[in-house]
């Protein structure tokens, strides 16, 4: 059915376990993939390293796939600064992965590697889509309900203004419309109580833009409503967006600290535990970020999916098939369709 | 040993389930109290429904105990505009007792009733202790720690400046240091990043002040620090805290739902599951809430406890307590002491 081929770059030196858990990501989508998905691979990194790898974990699938490695001397860091790459590291796998996306050899760019660099770098080479104020990166959260709510912004912009959170909106529905299937996603703006009076003059002014908008504005919602499942998407500044992203990472850890110290302490309690422990996994599993395998940066003209730097070869194949989907309903298009008429209507 | 009298005013209206939790926990206090301690408690409301619950729940133990009730008409909803005790509602409970206090015939008042009418109306009539810029209202968050967290501002103030910060790391050291019995109480200053140079102006600037201070700084922490317990008090402006406060108290909520859904799959579930309840009572005991029983508005001339309108009488026995031992600390006066001074000191 499709006839097109999705050429996908993936930074093989990004995640905490680069380039193991990358290579085994891409073997595991060339088992996976339909027989008429066309793909191309372009692994770029160390290239010793990354046969290293294919020598480790391919049973013989990838000599007949379709991929290729760049090789880059240059590896980026967690903890190098976000302007990095393009101040200093151009022959890094992030900046070349970038760069080759810009010039047309590929139609994404999938990386677990610094959040911070990736989107700067991102943002300057591939620019922004007409209409956006300034790109985002969204998370998912487990709710009580079938489908995760996606909350933006979780970091990217520190410090928002009204319009940026209209435009996140905006964005935030689109791709949950495409990628979930929801048909009019619930849009909240995070604050500190339901009635439209509260919150800080940025706050008021983005709740009557939503409101005087097209979108399906359910009104302000609090920092309970995101398990709860009350919106579909949640806009807030990305401080508060970030910090909470972290809290909620953190949570996971700390019941299993807890479950941990409680089992030990007798035996009962370690057989309990242990009878239980499938129980957990499964319950554990919709809190586990790996599995919605990355998030887009939105509004940047261009595809680059970024993951956790803990992200398993599940989560990399997820990333690069959320790719795949991303271009395939050519997000991007209505993103820019949508803020540049509403750029006409809203005056904003 | 204490020879002093200690009278606590208690909204008997404040909480979702007023007067009941309220009496009963009155109740509890009568039952468990030292014999040495001498206590007077003042419950304020309606005194008709005050007395019912006292027929329904006392076993005829108040009789021999020392307290009053004092009547009152009006009641503060929970959807109550924060200002309402002030402008319109002076003969609540809220008001009454919080005047009460201000006119020195009770040393603390209790409430589990709407926060920020209890906020508002306690800044405005007991005043700000002298020092501080703004009162704060914290809360305990738990950690893989043998202690809990205190993370201020939670809700009092959204916008915050450097210097406000500042204060509520001297209040918030002074506090666990007094209630928990920690020495140096470790302060993190919440942020997105560890690095000196992340946050806006008011948190550079902030992160300055903290510094230079001699309070334990420890540096920027982020959302994920906070359960892991690196910091044992973390500021954060109201809005964040608030979001953060709200999002964690729904997080077992959310483990419940999905815990139940997945008991009611099948039998088997539904036994294993049923069989770790008291495993789960008691690891969860530690993200309750009403376990730490309230907590104070910091900065005003007087002592005032607040608890979540959910609080159980165990938390009003609590919040009682509590507020007894603030008392007996001098907490305030130890919060002005280091605040004039850091005055002349930091010329901020």
């Amino acid at each position: 059915m499709d006839k097109k081929k999705f050429r996908i770059a993936i930074d093989a030196m990004g995640g905490d376990f680069a380039p193991i858990n990358e290579v085994q990501g891409v073997i595991s989508v060339f088992e996976t993939k339909p027989p008429d998905l066309d793909i191309e691979i372009i692994l770029i990194g160390n290239e010793n390293k990354i046969k290293a790898s294919i020598e480790q974990f391919d049973k013989g699938l990838l000599k007949n796939s379709n991929y290729s490695i760049i090789h880059t001397e240059e590896v980026i860091t967690m903890d190098d600064d976000p302007t990095v790459a393009l101040k200093k590291k151009k022959n890094s796998s992030l900046y070349k992965g970038i760069e080759l996306h810009c010039q047309g050899y590929a139609d994404a760019f999938v990386s677990a590697g610094n959040t911070g660099a990736v989107l700067s770098t991102a943002t300057i080479l591939n620019g922004r889509i007409n209409g956006v104020s300034r790109p985002t990166i969204g998370s998912f959260f487990p709710t009580k309900n079938k489908y995760p709510s996606l909350v933006l912004d979780v970091g990217a912009n520190i410090d928002t203004k009204a319009r940026y959170l209209y435009e996140f909106a905006v964005m935030g529905s689109i791709y949950t419309t495409q990628m979930l299937g929801l048909e009019h996603p619930k849009v909240g703006l995070l604050n500190i109580g339901e009635e439209e009076s509260k919150g800080n003059d940025t706050l008021l002014e983005a709740y009557s833009l939503l409101k005087s908008s097209n979108l399906n504005f359910i009104g302000n919602v609090e920092g309970r409503d995101i398990l709860l499942g009350k919106a579909d998407v949640i806009v807030c500044d990305g401080f508060t967006g970030n910090v909470i992203l972290k809290f909620a990472e953190s949570v996971l850890d700390l019941f299993k600290t807890k479950l941990k110290s409680f089992a030990s302490k007798n035996i009962l309690n370690t057989i309990m535990l242990g009878l239980l422990k499938p129980a957990f996994k499964k319950v554990f599993a919709e809190f586990d970020y790996q599995k919605y395998g990355g998030v887009p940066i939105l509004g940047i003209n261009g595809v680059v999916i970024i993951g956790h730097g803990k992200s398993s070869p599940m989560a990399i194949q997820n990333m690069i098939y959320k790719s795949i989907e991303q271009i395939k309903k050519d997000i991007n298009k209505k993103i820019e369709y949508a803020l540049t008429k509403s750029i006409l209507s809203t005056n904003n």
